[in-house]
């Protein structure tokens, strides 16, 4: 594709005016280079609109010209699903001017943000007004909540709150063509036909830009009680988060589970972490109870639960935060295991989910693969059991070749896929496709499922604009 | 459109065989006639596929003759979405003969379940797993579950697990050409494209067939608080509604609304009913809490909560049932509105939702407005308040003609429509758009959505034979 014609790009120019417009070199750059660093890309400028009519505009403009156009947020995706290609022939829009938290209501327990609120910001607004908004993820500091809704990100709380589609109640979406789809609006239940605001969450700006969206808040929490257990398997995770749904009357929040080498690296590399346990134990789970009743005795439930379990022999041992920095030390050591890993050199990252049941016999068969592959290879397995999502990630050898390892990437992720597959899983369980999952998605995906999705990007962006070689091509 | 050749008739019947055709007159008749009685249709039979294959199969041929196709399900819904037109050229399909569990695992909280399937043998199935699957609705005892999902039914549990949509993991989908879709599974977190299940689910099987279903289970309930307030306003619902959800860390499982006229009409006309206070209020809410926690004392902190109510004056009066006895006696004061209006004449229905902070003016302004226009009609309003979702139902005169009142429906409702509509509500809540609404969705909708679904209904049936006439036309 050749560079856009410059009579073109002076309009979309004075579509934003000068404020609206990013166009040094250095001012350029972290806009043209992905999170993980695997995508490099070339863009006129960037496009920082400041209201809904000028994201319509700029769409107009370019459907006529058949310009691609890559919606940018908070560039903390795994996939590349932001970042422009290598042409300098797609112009990057980024929603970070629209910010605005348009309205909260508490009594509709909804809030409607624009597309370039960061997700703590979001937090924080309902937070403020005695609500909770429950997505929560590590890069919730500077993703931004139009880029959380396009990937339909997951994090720590989907096994009670659900993925950020099932935190939406409306859109405002501007298509190909610069027509503006608003279901914005605080409704609960409107049964009017076609899920469209669904189609939106998840397709990573191929079908359209989010430019705002109404969310579900819920009562604010107020107790928490918060555990690190030491198990001696994967097995015992899945029946002890089974029976810890029903005891705790579903205010189990998060269960997160991280290997014994997993613990290992983070205390080894992050200044404050501490083994909570005098010995080593195969594996941990974290796990957190939360209600809106200030002086509900979540302490004691879980105290009694995990007792019991002790009994029974089913844990190995366990123990209970006290207060919060007691709390927040449990959780460092959870949200610590992607710095810490990142400083023991390179990594295979993989994203899987399979049936909560099969994630034993999972586990047991991708270790063994990997290890037959690469015998010095490290497993540091951890992630959202609750959800049956593994971040199912390898490091190199210690002190090893990482260069040679790391070419191995794409062998690895197919047999470690191939294998979630097998029992019913998904390569990608809540990171997406975006550039550097579209094999896999060709791969793993039923044929009349692809050809559905294709109809669809067909019938919504007949020119391919929108976010174009990103998830699908028609 | 002339009745389809009678080679394809031959055809059809040869795919299902003997059993499952239905041709006789008298044995047809149930299926071509909706449950409120306002249409009649026709047909060559009923088919009856005994499983996936069969009913791609069906599609296959129907769709290379052009030849409408109409799925039916418990035939429970109340805008005429399962009843063919009266040309004879459509072939309904009934899936009544899909009705096994396929699959349910309790450790992942999820059942798979054929179309067929009557909800309550899925919540039979649950229960005894030690699970509950919420959804749950009047017509519970003969609805099937491919009809809920696609209509998107409500119910009395929306305030706490969402509609129909939100209950589904996975579909098995058959497209018009017969293809058959399947994201069956019991994967909790799967981002890997567009999300087409959500799509079919409300669709009213305009875009396909949905013949299996996985579906979200939840902890078993263990403990129920029920209460029965009698309140000043709508306005108060409101705002008692959203402290409850806090104060109950939202255990709150439904809020239901009934004004004074709807518990005269239950009181007087359903044997066993009885006015649970000595005197008369404006307004009633029946509200539950539930938890999956035996020993969770639910009673107690609804009392309090309603004690600190009727301290602060914000309530008038409440009854907290001490047994199932009397929890079932207090259900029943909302369940059967329905069946005592039905004896009072005839009736003009509304499932009206509007955001849940206006509900009191919509109230306010719809009421003034009917009662202008029919000095005598009777306001009959109850609804699901929880969700904002009203069915502001009204009587005709007492004693006064039925005929001359129903013939003015069209009229009432578009006026009641326009006022939800000025305050960003929905003209149809839950129960769907079938036939009866499609000229509201075409008044009401924004054009940019309407042109969508219309692109979509295009590219996933072009030659138009997945019920016909229902919902929208490409």
């Amino acid at each position: 594709m050749n560079a856009p014609d410059p009579k073109l790009l002076a309009a979309l120019r004075a579509i934003v005016g000068l404020a609206g417009v990013i166009d040094t070199p250095a001012d350029m750059a972290p806009f043209l280079r992905d999170y993980r660093g695997l995508y490099q890309g070339k863009t006129p400028f960037i496009l920082r609109p400041g209201n809904v009519d000028e994201v319509s505009k700029i769409l107009a403009l370019c459907n006529a010209a058949g310009v691609g156009v890559v919606p940018h947020g908070g560039n903390t995706g795994y996939c590349g699903g932001a970042t422009p290609d290598d042409s300098g022939a797609q112009i990057v829009l980024s929603l970070s001017r629209m910010n605005k938290v348009r309205a909260i209501e508490p009594l509709n327990y909804s809030i409607t943000v624009e597309a370039g609120c960061v997700l703590a910001s979001v937090q924080q607004a309902a937070s403020d007004a005695e609500r909770l908004f429950p997505l929560s993820l590590g890069a919730e500091g500077s993703c931004q909540i139009g880029g959380n809704l396009s990937t339909n990100a997951g994090g720590t709380a989907v096994l009670r709150f659900g993925m950020a589609r099932d935190l939406v109640l409306g859109l405002e979406v501007v298509m190909a063509d610069g027509a503006i789809l608003s279901t914005l609006g605080s409704l609960r239940k409107d049964n009017t036909g076609y899920d469209l605001k669904s189609l939106f969450v998840g397709a990573e700006g191929t079908l359209g830009i989010i430019t705002a969206a109404t969310l579900k808040l819920f009562p604010k929490v107020a107790a928490s009680a918060t555990a690190y257990i030491a198990i001696d398997s994967i097995d015992v995770a899945v029946q002890l988060l089974g029976e810890l749904r029903s005891a705790s009357a579903d205010r189990l929040t998060a269960c997160e589970i991280m290997k014994r080498s997993a613990l290992e690296l983070v205390v080894q590399h992050i200044p404050g972490c501490v083994d909570p346990f005098e010995t080593s134990h195969p594996w941990y789970l974290l796990i957190e109870l939360q209600s809106a009743q200030a002086n509900e005795p979540l302490d004691a439930l879980l105290e009694q639960v995990l007792a019991d379990a002790l009994d029974r022999g089913v844990i190995r041992d366990a123990v209970v935060a006290t207060n919060g920095a007691q709390r927040a030390a449990l959780w460092k050591l959870r949200e610590c295991i992607p710095e810490a890993m990142a400083l023991e050199g390179e990594q295979i990252k993989h994203d899987i989910s399979v049936p909560i049941a099969a994630m034993p016999v999972f586990d047991g068969e991708a270790g063994k693969w990997i290890l037959q592959q690469m015998p010095a290879a490290r497993l540091i397995t951890f992630g959202h059991i609750g959800d049956g999502n593994l971040h199912y990630n390898v490091s190199q050898p210690a002190g090893g070749d990482g260069a040679g390892f790391l070419a191995r990437s794409a062998e690895i992720e197919h047999g470690v896929h191939d294998i979630a597959h097998r029992h019913g899983g998904s390569f990608s369980a809540e990171h997406g496709i975006g550039q550097y999952k579209r094999g896999e998605l060709q791969r793993y995906s039923d044929p009349v499922e692809l050809e559905m999705m294709r109809s669809i990007k067909r019938a919504l962006d007949p020119n391919n604009i929108m976010n174009p070689g990103k998830l699908i091509t028609a």
